[in-house]
Order: structure tokens, then C-alpha cells, then sequence
């Protein structure tokens, strides 16, 4: 691989991806090239493109936008088959020619160009760190985004917490690798269990529909559409000159292709979790299980909202948790309110309520320093059947370690019981989708 | 101060709220209360209430709810005026009759009591600790919650950014010390800017109401309340036993009071910490300043349906940015898209536009690790005027520091740029009240 336009000087995009290339380990050789240095973080640098040996597969452009074409066609002519450019300065800042010229390298050479005006590109299984910042948490979520930045977002957010992510792409003008060849790679790709993306607006809407229609039965899909309102699709129109298309119509296309719709960024992330984490459930019956009673309404209020099923504790179940160790002043109830509990007051209950076919999800909201937590998660989601999902708040250092610890067992952790239930939300509806419309709807022309 | 029911045992409530105590900094004497044990923490144990010194000021109670009311009772003989009873197995468990017996006590002796069923008191200019888990951070939002779960979250995520409380209240069962009397304290503390409440009902609405009306003109008020639909309410009677009332009725309520209605727990946490820290702009126009052209989107999207102001950039304006050191590649609107920039080219951009009357408030969203972010929002905010916030996402390590840094220096950071927006939404209809309503509407009969 080369990096074209890497740079010694730390305040430099050559700079920090470089560093992130070497630091996220990629196994392979990197060339770093730069016509004014010699070593660049302990590399020897080429000065010049065509001085790289030949047979290079991918090339990652740094340099000033009018240098791009060029170096792009010399890398191709070094054997180079993908280029990834972070350079910006193209159709986004007016200058379409510029583009132009990329788009005819890409047409003449065969050369696969991500970008330009991109944040680069993560995946994680090859260990490539093509981006900012760095990224080393390997998770089961691909994240397909037209802003670098909150494809960055989600990635920090996956590697803090330990949840991870398998790739982060930063598609930028997206002048020739689309975002519908991309959901296509990972639909196929075993290293990834949904995907996320942030989208102003399809490159090519009947593409984009007809690839929904193979991948939606494959992976379940969430998009966090921007340009909504009339200022978003101003703005969206000044960043990627994507045309944002009609609100209502967007919508309808989701609902009709199976695509979970987001409403922030937050809930992008959220979602991809929960549908990369939890089993497709034959319904929407949410149990909560928590040690506050706060936030257990503040769940059963949010799945009202969303239309998921809280059911009643079926009496049965309720005297039998009367003769098992949990604290005795718990509300016997959905939500069953433990009130201050341990994690084995937690594994108690969860060994009786999941004998009873009383709910396809649930929700164990973790709201003090509890430790063990992730230990009666994992003892209730091996016994298989329910989704389990957690909220854990309020509980400090211990909080963060136990999420850490769930979500390195693949039990998906939210800050809130609000944003746990929206994720279940997104997991069940996409499920559901999946489940109705084995076949996917077969006419993409309504676009 | 005595600690009745302390205990060595670490998985004891009782000992981390001593621990909390001690390690809070509480500058008086702690005597910790148990006939079983000689010294806890280091501290000498009194064995019975009866042995401790006269002329306590405030008992902390984690005794079992049978003992409550006689240790209550033998504090006040000793000069305790408050007691702090987080002890729960009251009304919550169907035990009214030991609730009344507590509500006999706080008749007979003139106690105030805050309990029982409650996670405790964090008052930070006091260094009390006297709650879980330990809170050292002081900042200028208190938080009155009838969850104690909902009080220690804020705390949590308040202390791990670095913008701290003045003041942590979880109510519990309520007997004595209501929701309307802090508010009432809350109003009148020099050390608080503005109040967070958690609520599943008003312990006497008519009283709140009247409350509300004196202290709105005087601070700030933001409110969660939950019991917001059929289960909710239903698991809302369970927990605190309160009438969560019509929905309808209380948010038309919180329009006639100006108490702004937060959506999720991280809206009052967002809502409150925006209220606390921003000026009372005269209108709600808001300038997107970003280096991420997405994350701009995503806030004018939300603004839109917040129904704030994105008025566009006067051409004198753009003209001047032009002649400044910004990138090239801005775009040159609103937002005022800065593409890949440094901390300089923000503070450049923001002594251009602050020249102009064009904003209420400024959003700076910094969408990359930049450092000097804090210096650039600290200048803005120095000019006075308008409102500054910045939205701080996909920078790392970077972001970390310079989000402490905002905070320390009193200027609100949000996680998204949509998040931003939502308490730029906050502040403004609560200032737009008290701006519109100086003398807020005078007949709670209403309720």
C-alpha cells in the first residue's frame, strides 16, 4: 500500500494516518510518498509515484486536490486496483472539473477510487486503518457513511466501550464506489452482522433499492437519513451536492424495503447493535428486569411509544419468584422491580421468568454499581430463546466495567433504558420485516 | 453527622455511603452507628443512637424499615433536625403503616425527613456525599429526582466530562421533605444556575404549581417526567405510588408554568446543563459554524423541527470570511461548512462573524481530534452576546480533553450535533418564557 502525501509534520492528515496504518498493525508493506522527506515515522519514503515498486493494491491519496488525477494514474499504472482519497477541494468546493478528471482515471485504468473528500476506510478483519482516529475494536457492525465524521463517531463510540466494529467506510463524493456496492460486499461478508449508514442521499436510487432487495433478506440494514427538513437539504445539497429527494417519500421507501429509519446519530449506532447482537424473535413482548424503579417506567413508557408489548407477569411465574432469593420488597410486575439487588438476586429471577414463554425480549436494567452483571446477562442469554439486552446506568467504575465485559460476550449495552428500548425496537422491526417479507418486494421503479 | 446502620461489609449500602462520606471530603464529624461492630473506615462506632453526642444536625438512616422510626425518633431526642432515611420497605412494599410511623415521628419532633426509599444527598458546596456512588465534581445544575437512579446517572455523566452538580436530591417515597420545597432551596442557592427534575408525580400539585410560579422567574426549570402512557403509569403507581395524572394535562401544564419538558434522561441532563450555562438570548437564531459537513446537516435538521432560526450568512459576511485564513474549501453559508480545520480557522471564522448581528447562538461542531477547541469557544464566549455550544464528536483523545476543558471553563459540550441542538432548544424556550411572562400566570387552581 502507498500513502501518497504522507508527512513527518503530526498536524498533517499524511501524518496521523500514516501513524494509524502502522499503530492499527495492517500486515502488509506501506509506502509512504512524499517528494521533501526521506522517513516518515520510521519508514523510508518514495519520493516520487513512480518510483513505487510495481503491484501496489491500494493507494491513499493525501495530496492537494489538483494533484490528485495525476498520482491516481501513475498509481494505477503501478498496478494499483483501489484508491481511497481523502482529499477534498472537488465538486464540494465547486470544482466539478477536478472531479471530472478523477472520474476519467477511474474510467481508463479500471482503478476503484473511494472519495475523494472522504475520511478513509477501516476494516478491522485486515487490520487497515486508513483513517482517523485510530481504531483497533473488532466488532460485528459495518458502518457505511457519507460523513466521515460520524462514521468516526460511531467508531469511537464502538471502541470505547468495547463493542467494536468491522469496518467504518467514509464513501465522501462517492464518485465511484457507491454506497449500494458497498452494502453488497457487506452483506457477503461473514465478518459483519448489520450495517449502518448515514446517508443524504443515494448515488443511484434504483441501484440502491434493488441492492436493498438482496441485502435486507442477508443482514438487517439501519440508516440515519439526513437532510429532512428545508435548511438539511440545503445544507445536504452544499456538502455532497446529493439531491436529498422528498422526506415522505424517503420514509415510505424504508418502511416498503425493510430499511430501520434512525432519528439521530446515537440511534444509528444503537440500533446496528442491537440487530448485530440479538436473535430474530417471534414477537415483540418486552420484560423488564431492574433495580430501579425509575428507569423501569421510563422503559415501559418508551416501548408504549414504540409499540412493543409489555405483558402482564403471569401469576404463576409471580408466586414461584416468591420462593427464590430476590429482594423482598420487589414489585412483582412487568417491569419486576428488584429494587436494590445483586446480580444473582438478578440470575435468580431471570432462572424463573425464563421458563415461562412470557416475553421474546428481555430488558435487565442494571441501575446501581452491580457488579457480576454481565454474568446473569450471560447465564440469560445462553439459556437461548429471548433476546437479552441491558441498560446500565448509575453505576460508575463498575458500570463500565461490566458493559465492557457484556459486550465483549456480544450483549449489546445501552446508556439509558429510553435508548435500550429504541434498539430493541430496531432489532424487532427489522426481525419482523425480515420474517413477513421473506421475498422482498420485487419493483424498485417506484423510485 | 451519624451514619445509623453503617457497615465494614463492602456489598452493604451502608458502607459505601459512609465511605462516600469520607472520601467526599464532609469537613464535620461522622459518627457511624452499629451495635455489632467497634470501628468502621477507620471510624470509632457508636453502638447505639442513644450513645451518640448531642447536638447531631442530620442522621443518614440504612437501617431495616421495622428500626427506622425508632432510631428516627431517638436522633431527634438527640438534636437531629434532618434525617436522610434511604432505608426502602415502606408504602413501595405495601407497608404503609411503617411509613406512617415515620410521618408520626417527623409530627411529633419537628425531623425533617427526606425518604424513606431513596438513594440519599449529594450537596457538593458542603462536600456531602451522602449516596452512591461517590460524587467530587461541583458544576451549577441541581437535580431533584424521585429515582435515585435518574439523580446518580446525572451525577455520573456530569463528573465524568467535568461539568459537575451543585446538588443531588433522590426523594424516594416522599413523607416529609417534598419536590416543592427543594425547588423553593434550589431557587434561592447562590451555588445552583439552574434544576433538574426526575418526576412520576407531584406530592401536593397545587403547592408545586404555586412553587413553580415563584421560581421560574428565578431559575431555570428542566422536567422528565415518566408514567407517560398506560404501562408507564401503571409501573409509575407501583413504584412511588404516585397518581401520574393525565399527560395531556401536564404538559399543557409545563407550557403555562414554563417548565421546559425533556424527552430521555440525557435531555434533562442536556437540557439542564445548556439552561445553566448560556445567556438569555433575545431570539433563537442559531449559526452553525463545523468541520464536519454532515454533523452540520444533522443540527440544522433538528433545528428545523425545533422550530429554531438558521437565518442565512449576509453577504458581507461572506465576503469578509474570505479574506481571512480559513479553508479554502468552506462553504460559505449556513451552516458555514470549515471542512478539515484547525482551531485558528474556527477562532478566524468566529472574529468575522461575531462582528455581525447574525445569531443568538453559536454552535461550534468540532468533528475531528482539534485540539484548541476550547480556546477558540472560550473566545467567542468572552465576547458576550450571543449563546456559545459546541457539539464535540469523532475526535478521540483529543476531544476528551478539550470537552474537560469547555466544561471547567462553563461552556456546555454535547455529544451530537442533534443533541446540541435539542438544549440550544432548551435554553431558548426557557428564557423566551421568562422573557414573555416576567410575572408568570397567577392561578395554579388549575391543577
Amino acid at each position: 500500500m502507498a500513502v501518497i502525501g504522507a508527512s513527518s509534520n503530526p498536524d498533517k492528515l499524511g501524518n496521523a494516518i500514516l501513524a494509524n496504518l502502522i499503530q492499527g498493525g495492517f500486515p502488509g508493506a506501506i509506502y509512504p510518498v512524499n517528494p521533501r522527506e526521506s522517513e516518515i515515522l520510521g519508514l523510508p519514503v518514495i519520493p516520487d509515484v513512480s518510483h513505487l515498486p510495481d503491484g501496489i493494491d491500494l493507494a491513499v491519496v493525501v495530496v492537494p486536490a489538483g494533484a490528485v488525477a495525476g498520482v491516481l494514474r501513475a498509481a494505477a499504472s503501478k498496478g494499483a486496483r483501489a484508491a481511497i482519497v481523502i482529499s477534498g477541494g472537488f465538486r464540494e468546493a465547486g470544482r466539478t472539473d477536478l472531479e471530472d478528471g478523477l472520474k476519467a482515471v477511474a474510467a481508463e485504468t479500471g482503478l476503484r477510487i473511494v472519495g475523494p473528500n472522504c475520511q478513509g476506510i477501516n476494516y478491522l478483519p485486515n487490520r487497515l486503518c486508513a483513517s482517523w482516529p485510530l481504531l483497533t475494536a473488532r466488532g460485528p457492525v459495518a458502518v457505511i457513511s457519507q460523513s466521515g465524521t460520524v462514521a468516526a463517531t460511531l467508531g469511537g463510540w464502538a471502541s470505547e466501550e468495547g463493542f467494536g466494529v468491522s469496518a467504518l467506510i467514509s464513501l465522501g463524493n462517492q464518485i465511484d464506489v457507491s454506497e449500494s456496492e458497498l452494502l453488497e460486499f457487506f452483506a457477503g461478508d461473514p465478518n459483519t452482522r448489520a450495517i449502518a449508514m448515514y446517508l443524504e442521499g443515494a448515488h443511484d436510487g434504483r441501484q440502491f433499492l434493488q441492492t436493498l432487495q438482496r441485502v435486507i433478506p442477508q443482514k438487517p440494514v439501519v440508516v440515519l437519513k439526513s437532510g429532512c427538513t428545508v435548511h438539511g437539504q440545503r445544507a445536504a445539497s452544499s456538502h455532497t451536492r446529493s439531491l436529498a429527494g422528498r422526506d415522505e417519500v424517503f420514509e415510505g421507501l424504508c418502511r416498503q424495503f425493510g430499511l430501520y429509519r434512525a432519528g439521530s446519530i446515537e440511534s444509528l449506532y444503537d440500533s446496528a447493535k442491537a440487530m448485530a447482537t440479538l436473535p430474530a424473535c417471534p414477537g415483540k413482548r418486552v420484560m423488564v428486569v431492574t433495580s430501579s424503579g425509575g428507569s423501569g417506567i421510563l422503559a415501559v413508557d418508551q416501548a408504549d411509544r414504540l409499540g412493543l408489548e409489555i405483558p402482564a407477569l403471569p401469576a404463576a411465574a409471580a408466586a414461584e419468584l416468591k420462593t427464590v432469593d430476590i429482594p423482598a420488597n420487589a414489585t412483582l410486575s412487568n417491569p419486576l422491580d428488584l429494587t436494590v439487588a445483586t446480580a444473582v438476586q438478578y440470575q435468580n429471577a431471570l432462572d424463573v421468568l425464563q421458563k415461562y414463554d412470557l416475553a421474546d425480549y428481555f430488558l435487565l436494567i442494571f441501575g446501581d454499581p452491580i457488579p457480576g452483571a454481565a454474568e446473569a446477562a450471560l447465564r440469560a442469554r445462553d439459556r437461548g430463546g429471548a433476546g437479552i439486552v441491558a441498560a446500565y446506568l448509575g453505576g460508575g467504575e463498575v458500570e463500565k466495567t461490566e458493559r465492557y465485559k457484556m459486550h465483549s460476550l456480544g450483549i449489546p449495552v445501552f446508556p439509558t433504558p429510553e435508548r435500550a428500548v429504541q434498539a430493541i425496537h430496531a432489532a424487532e422491526w427489522s426481525a419482523r420485516f425480515r420474517r413477513l417479507h421473506a421475498e422482498p418486494p420485487r419493483d424498485p421503479s417506484v423510485f
